[in-house]
């Protein structure tokens, strides 16, 4: 069913792919063909189904901050909820004026100013928080070959000066405990991570399957963390439009302004879907009707 | 199972029970004994549990914003969305800031001044918006004995600078077509419905039921609008401490001041708990825990 | 020289008059005439100085709160500073965002909220507040016949919205003694007052005269309090253009959205001016260029 | 007569000297001893009044400002009106919520944001600002042995995120042209300057003289351009507490976190005071006593 569910998707969204601005900001982006579309469906039992550009690397931008989070919950739950909040923002994900207004205490950890002090705290127990990221990432994905793409990650340092503003503010709030510059050069590194759909579907399983993955006897993190994350990706993981999401997909879910975009369906499958162009609020437009279209056909919606 | 789940949780939460401070800005309210809790499940198959004070009647306060916008989502769902939004606000429930910042659109139906947007749209298509409500929720909880509290809506009123503050401000914005005293008369009256959480349980049952009743033909409303309700109480249903909820719960919930919660599981139960002592967010201290202990027991978070 | 002076800036303006939109919020402001310009200077030893439509009549709106604030000054000084700040605001004159930020403490008594303020503070002191301003205001102009204009006021009570949620948010802090009604219709009352240039320059020579008027041997306020009030109108006289006004002008001044401006030269004149064209701040086009050129001609300047 | 007015001065405010916290975020400044008092009086005719410790070098901080401003204003006037604004901010000097509202346009050139635009002004005209600023206050003061204290400057860079902050905010929204390290590096230094009451009262004759000092044939800016710094000082000058300063002391004035205060009495005098202890809103604390006792005692108020 799933293959035959995709197959439609594919044909229904095509009028919208290639709509949208696609990410402009740092010319390797900038670059991107607008009419890529690609989604793949990893089922917790094992089966994969893919259709459109799902092999093909992208940028993955903030989905990052889903692992990068993973990694903090896993070694240092206790420090993240006294330097971060867990609420909805209200404001675009980058701005000052919340932070300002709430004593440097980020809402939430998906907003930029929050995934800074994750990293943060990241940093404070392993002593090369990117490598460690990287091999995390493989190793969920179970692909040695992902890497990250340093002219990406320095073009947005280059570019990178209202995130140099939100970590400077962090800063002098005493919420940040390294250097600014090291944490803003973990921070765009991280998020340069070059995946598939296919690479993604499958490093993001262990959030719809109670924190395990197959390869693995170990749990990543335990049930009631990958529980917390999936909240929290509902609540806080689509920018400004998180409200929306929940409202058309119903699923949790984690976008970057790459264009792709990470959904969970607790117990069964983690969905990954991609394609540039991007809506107002920064989201992948045709990505967004390709996950409402996958709850509604699948009847896989949360409400 | 469902009864003695009720019963671990009843002796769980009794510590939290009485801790919290009453809502005490109108005198019937902070009149309400501390120490009361109630819990009723309203299962979809027709089962029905409680304990503790589940036949009470209470305040249902903000709880009543979900009938009213099941009321205009029923009969004028085109009209909600150009003039509310559907995003969680990340500001206190009743601020005008964002409303200021925003241009006079509330953020979504479940803030006070979103509310005076959904409870205008409704005046729009009835005479008596007060009798329409109040015969909507008798017949969803099969009770014709529900009434309105006048005195503690005549209180509302008499303590309601701020609400009348946000009424105005819309109303400058062109966002109420009705005036402004007999939308707020309409609202405060609205809040004022007492209920117990059996009647309320039985009241929200048609979102647990894609949007019908056992016992009418007709959906209340669509399939695709229960699950609309439900992303919108799970991103906004508990005011500025959703996230949180979202976190611990993992169900969609409303709140009210009173002291009572609706959440809902999809597909299998409508749950209301009731205790008046308050998070500093407004929600019922007591009341969360119990519905954190409910999902967790049953296995029902949606995460 | 004076009378030199005023033709010269008369022919200068002319291009400028009837530039900028009328205020058109109520109908009987959106009616007067664009092209309307009057000039008044009122010497502290006597003469009077006018050219254009000096003698007309027109809605002195904001203006008045110069009024109503040297009542409160006068018979209760003490209470004011309790409940009205006394910095600019940043903000436009009439943002809630401030008030709620600052917990109901207006920034000034010139922005709207702090207006409200001073007005409760003069009904405390007397029965009629209304009756009790127009007497003030007819003995400092020496003029037995200027009226309210009663059609303005209640055209303001009926687009009052904004107004009306600033009161209630006043009200809701505490902010309010009298009832949030009788403020408003006080409040639109005074701004309804219609004066002409000349009334206007007359009324307002105490503040350039050490807080005495000619006619009078006991003074209207203290020379303290009456350069108290030529600070605040140079920090806060003009909206959210006072820094502009400052920069320009150099004199501290009032304006009024009918487009009247009231400016001091303590120690020597009042200069009142009228052109209803208005700058997108909502202050007289060409009347902030004819105070401008006067100060210069002049060399009025403070600075 | 001026003497004597500074020695009823030093008396009368004995008791507030030493009230209120010395600035402490950077050492060098919490070292300075907290009962340090002094006054210098420089008359525009030549004669030189000083009292307490007038003749101690302090750190000017952001007095400096006034400087800087001079040289842009004198090199690069329109330059500078499209990149600053002229209005009273209505939030601390160092908030970034009002540059976000408003997308990176500050308010006025007096708070920290506008200092760097105008900052980077200078640097677009000069290879070496550091450099063109002491030559230019050493002239202005007639006293080449004036420094700036580059332990301080370190100081303030090391404990400078929240500047780093406003800075690199400035910088995404395209209005800063330099690099943001060597702005706020000039900035920094430039804020370091020592220099004592009498140093500071001959170094801001200029704008009590309609733009002239005694020792140059060449005004150092324009009357009119005086002017214009004076109004300024007058509506942003003294930080969040500018309406509280015009009312008590009625004097264009710009203070400085060290203490030091800079008022202007326009066609008459400059006058500094310094006292290190401070009010809540940044600014010496004694030192506006002093200045409102100067006001009062020498008419001097502008109003």
């Amino acid at each position: 069913m799933y293959q035959s569910v995709l197959d439609e998707i594919y044909d229904e969204v095509q009028p919208l792919v290639g709509q949208g601005p696609v990410a402009s900001y740092i010319p390797r982006l900038a670059s991107v063909p607008a009419d890529k579309f690609g989604m793949a469906v990893q089922m917790v039992e094992g089966s994969l189904y893919q259709i459109g550009d799902a092999g093909e690397r992208f940028s993955i931008q903030s989905i990052s901050k889903i692992f990068v989070f993973a990694l903090a919950l896993k070694h240092a739950e206790d420090a993240i909820w006294e330097r971060v909040g867990r609420e909805p923002s209200g404001r675009p994900f980058n701005s000052l004026v919340q932070l300002e207004y709430e004593n440097g205490v980020p809402r939430n950890p998906f907003i930029n100013s929050g995934a800074f002090v994750v990293t943060d705290i990241v940093m404070s127990f392993t002593a090369d928080a990117k490598r460690y990221l990287l091999e995390f990432v493989r190793m969920l994905a179970g692909n040695p070959d992902i890497q990250y793409d340093y002219e990406v990650a320095r073009s947005e340092a280059d570019h990178g000066h209202r995130n140099a503003a939100l970590a400077n503010f962090l800063k002098c709030y005493g919420n940040l405990r390294c250097e600014v510059a090291s944490v803003l050069d973990a921070y765009f590194t991280h998020c340069s991570l070059a995946m598939s759909c296919v690479d993604l579907a499958r490093a993001s399983l262990f959030l719809a399957n109670g924190g395990r993955i197959p390869q693995h006897d170990d749990p990543i993190i335990s049930p009631e963390q990958a529980k917390g994350v999936n909240a929290l990706l509902m609540t806080c993981g689509t920018y400004d439009e998180a409200g929306d999401f929940a409202y058309r997909v119903g699923l949790p879910g984690k976008s970057g302004v790459g264009g792709g975009i990470v959904a969970i369906v607790p117990g069964h499958a983690s969905v990954v879907v991609w394609s540039p162009g991007l809506t107002p609020g920064g989201n992948s437009l045709a990505g967004i009707r390709a996950l409402e279209l996958f709850a509604s056909l699948t009847g896989h919606s949360l409400f």
